[in-house]
C-alpha cells in the first residue's frame, strides 16, 4: 500500500564498487538477507549516524572505525538490529568485522558493519560464517537492485536511485539504495542509505556534504516519531569516474552536490511512501518561522500529532487538530493572528481564524488526494522548513501489533 | 472498551452548589448537553487552563473572569469546543456569559463558560437561548452524576468522584467531575474538570493547591500526546461546612489537601480509563533522574511512542521499543550502564542490556494484563515522576478517523 511509489530499475554500476548479496538466514530462510560493499581503494566514504543514547553495537564501530581510516568493506545485516545486546552484542559486531577482514584480506578497521530488524535479540553469528564468504564470492558492480532488496526489513518495496550526469565534460554517476518502513524519524540519517559516485570528493568535503544533504532528507522524513537505534548514511565517493572535487563552491560541485541532493531526496521520501501502513504522502511546510527549531518544531507538532494523522487517513480536513497541534508546539509570545494554514492553495486559516471562503467540500477535495501539501505561515519571520510524512491507519496498527510474531 | 473503570454512583451534594441539566441541542438532540453550576455567594474558585497558544475563547474570558471576581455560575455546553472561531467565537463566548446574567440576575464577569467538543464550528447560539433558561429551571444539588454524563464527548463513561471525610470534628465534603477521551495530554489541566468542596479555603491557597493538585493528576496523564485547545480545571471551595482553612501547613489543611488529591488523581485516571480505544492501562514511572525535565521527557518519550503505544496493544512485550525511546528522549551525557528498567517486578534491562534473567514468557505475562507499569530508573539523580497513559488501537485510530462524521 506504498503512496505513488515507482520501483526503480535502472541502477548504473559506479564505477569502484562491486557487492555481494546471499541468503545467511540470520533472522528468515530464504529471502537476501546480508550484503557485502567492496570499495576499491582511494574511495572517500562520509557517514552520519543515529543521535539515540542507545545507539546499537555496529553503529559505535562504523564511528570509530571511519575516525581511523576509509573502509574497503561494507558489511550489512537485515532482520536483527543487533542493538540493546550489551557488551556480546558490542563483541558479535567486532566478530563480524573480522570475519569480512579474515575473508577479504583487509584489516578489521576497515570494515564497516551495519545491522537493521528487531532490537534485543542476540546476533546469529553461524549466519555470518556462512554468509561473508558467500556474499564475498558473488561480489558483482551490478548487484545495486539485489541489494536494495536484500536490506529490506517491513518494507514493502525497495529503493533506489540512479542517474549519470556530466560533469566538466566527465561522465559522473549517482547510485544509492535505503530502507526503512517503521521507527523512523532520523536523527542523523534514516535506518540505512548507502548513496555513492564515481567523482572524486575530498573527505572534508565529503564529510561536510553527508551531513547536509541528510539535513535536507533523511532528517526531514517522519512516520512515527521514533527514532531508531541503527540510523546510518554513508556517501562514498569513490574518484574513479575523473571528475575531481577539490573546492565546495566551484561549478562543478555545485552541480555534483544538487544532484546527490536530489538521490538523497528521493530515497528518503521513497522511505516515507512506502511507511508502514501509509496511505497518504503528505508535505508539511512551516514558513515564516523565526529559527529553523521553530519551525521544525511546528513541523514536527503536527507530522507526529496521532490526531492529524487520524483526519489524513480518514481524508477528513479536519483542520481544528492543525490548528490545535500548531498552538501546543511551544512557540513563545505567539500572535495568532498573523497565522495561515493552506491545505494544496486552498486556504483554512486565516489571521489565526477559519478562513471566510473556506468550505469544507474544498479542503476535502484536497485531503481525498493521495499526495497534498500543508503549509502553514506563522508570520514571524522568514525561514522555512519542509517535511515529509505519512498518515496513522489501521495497517500501522497492525503492522505494529504483529511485528514480532 | 474502558479498562477496568467503575462507573462511580454514590455522590454527595456539596453544600453551596446546585447543578442544572438540560438536552440544548447545541450540537446532537436527545442528549444531555448543557450543565449550569450555581455557587453560593462566598464561594472562592481557582482554575488552571491549557496552555495552547491557540486556547479557546470560553478559556481567555474564564481567565479574565477569574482575575476580576469569583464567579457565581458556570456554564458548560459540550459538542463544540468554540476553538478557531476567531472573533465572532469570542462575541458567542461573550454572549454565553452575558444570556446567563440576564436569566439569574448576576453580572457577566460572574459567569464562567466552557466549552468543548469539535474545533473550529461557529457556536449555535440558539441553543444557549433555549439552554440556559431550562438549566436554571432545574438547577438541583442532587444533580452532581447528570452532569457527569452532561459534559461528556467521545467518553463512553461518566466520571466522578465524592468523598465525605471528617476534619477536626466537621463533616467535609469533596465531589468532583470530569471529562475527556481524546486530544489528551493537558498542559495544566485536563479537558474538563471540576472539582469541589464545601470547606473555607483561602483564595490564595486554594490557587495554589489547584495548580499542585494538577500537575499530580490531570498534568501526568496523556493519550495521544494532543493538548487541547480547552483544558479547564477548576476547584471550588464554597465554605458552608464550618471547616476554614486559612493556613496551608496545618493538619487541617494537610488533610483536606491529601483527599483532594486523592479526588484529582481519580478524575484524571479515570480520563484514561476511558480513553479513546483504550484496552490498558499504564503507569510509566521514571525514577534516579536529575531534574523534574528529565523524567517527564523520557516518560512522555515512552509514552507517546507509537511503536511502545502498539506493542502494549498487542499484549507484546517488546522491550527493543522502549529502550529505544528511552534512548531519543534527549538525555545528555547519558551513561546507559546504570540504566535499569522493569515491567511491574520482571527486569527487562539491566545496566543498559537486556537483563539475563528476563524470559519474553515473563514479560508476555506482564504485558498481557490490562493493567501494568514500566519503571525506568535512569541512575543519574534522586527526581521521580509518574505517567498513565494507554495503548493505541485499532479502535483508536477508527474513532478518529470518523470522529466528524
Amino acid at each position: 500500500m506504498a503512496v505513488n511509489f515507482e520501483v526503480f530499475e535502472s541502477f548504473c554500476a559506479v564505477q569502484g564498487i562491486r557487492i555481494g548479496v546471499t541468503q545467511s538466514a540470520v533472522r528468515y530462510a530464504n529471502r537476501d538477507d546480508m550484503v557485502l560493499f567492496e570499495l576499491d581503494e582511494g574511495t572517500h566514504t562520509a557517514g552520519v549516524f543515529t543521535l539515540n543514547a542507545f545507539c546499537a553495537a555496529p553503529v559505535t564501530i562504523c564511528k570509530t572505525h571511519l575516525q581511523q581510516t576509509d573502509p574497503r568493506y561494507l558489511i550489512i545485516n537485515t532482520g536483527n538490529a543487533n542493538a540493546g545486546t550489551g557488551p556480546q552484542g558490542y563483541r558479535n559486531a567486532v566478530a563480524t568485522c573480522e570475519l569480512v577482514a579474515e575473508t577479504t584480506g583487509c584489516s578489521p578497521a576497515e570494515v564497516l558493519p551495519f545491522s537493521t530488524g528487531v532490537i534485543g535479540e542476540p546476533l546469529n553469528m553461524d549466519a555470518f560464517r556462512r554468509g561473508v564468504p558467500a556474499a564475498y564470492e558473488n561480489l558483482d558492480g551490478a548487484n545495486w537492485k539485489r541489494a536494495a532488496s536484500g536490506i529490506m526489513t517491513t518494507d514493502t518495496l525497495p529503493k533506489g536511485y540512479s542517474q549519470q550526469l556530466n560533469i566538466d565534460g566527465v561522465s559522473t554517476t549517482i547510485t544509492g539504495i535505503s530502507k526503512g518502513a517503521g521507527m523512523i524519524m532520523p536523527n542523523m540519517a534514516t535506518m540505512l542509505g548507502f548513496i555513492a559516485t564515481d567523482a572524486a570528493v575530498d573527505k572534508s568535503i565529503l564529510q561536510q556534504w553527508c551531513k547536509q544533504l541528510a539535513d535536507a532528507s533523511f532528517n526531514r522524513i517522519t512516520i512515527d516519531g521514533d527514532t531508531s537505534t541503527n540510523d546510518s548514511c554513508l556517501l562514498i565517493a569513490t574518484g574513479k569516474s575523473g571528475l575531481t572535487i577539490s573546492d565546495a563552491n566551484s561549478p562543478a560541485a555545485v552541480q555534483l552536490f544538487s544532484a546527490l541532493k536530489q538521490a538523497f531526496q528521493a530515497l528518503a521520501q521513497a522511505i516515507v511512501r512506502d511507511g508502514e501502513g501509509a496511505t497518504k504522502f503528505v508535505t508539511v511546510e512551516v514558513s515564516a518561522a523565526q529559527s529553523q527549531k521553530e519551525a521544525l518544531d511546528v513541523a514536527y507538532t503536527v507530522s507526529h500529532s496521532p490526531l492529524v494523522k487520524t483526519a489524513m487517513f480518514a481524508s477528513d480536513a479536519n483542520w481544528g487538530r492543525i490548528l490545535a497541534a500548531v498552538g501546543r508546539s511551544g512557540i513563545q509570545n505567539f500572535d495568532l493572528d498573523k497565522v495561515q494554514i493552506y491545505l494544496n492553495d486552498v486556504q483554512i486559516v486565516e489571521n489565526g481564524g477559519r478562513c471566510e471562503s473556506y468550505t469544507e467540500e474544498a479542503g476535502a477535495a484536497v485531503f481525498a488526494e493521495s499526495e497534498f501539501t500543508i503549509a502553514i505561515q506563522l508570520g514571524r519571520g522568514d525561514v522555512t522548513e519542509t517535511l515529509w510524512t505519512t498518515d496513522l491507519s489501521h495497517e500501522y496498527v497492525s503492522i505494529n501489533a504483529d511485528y514480532r510474531s
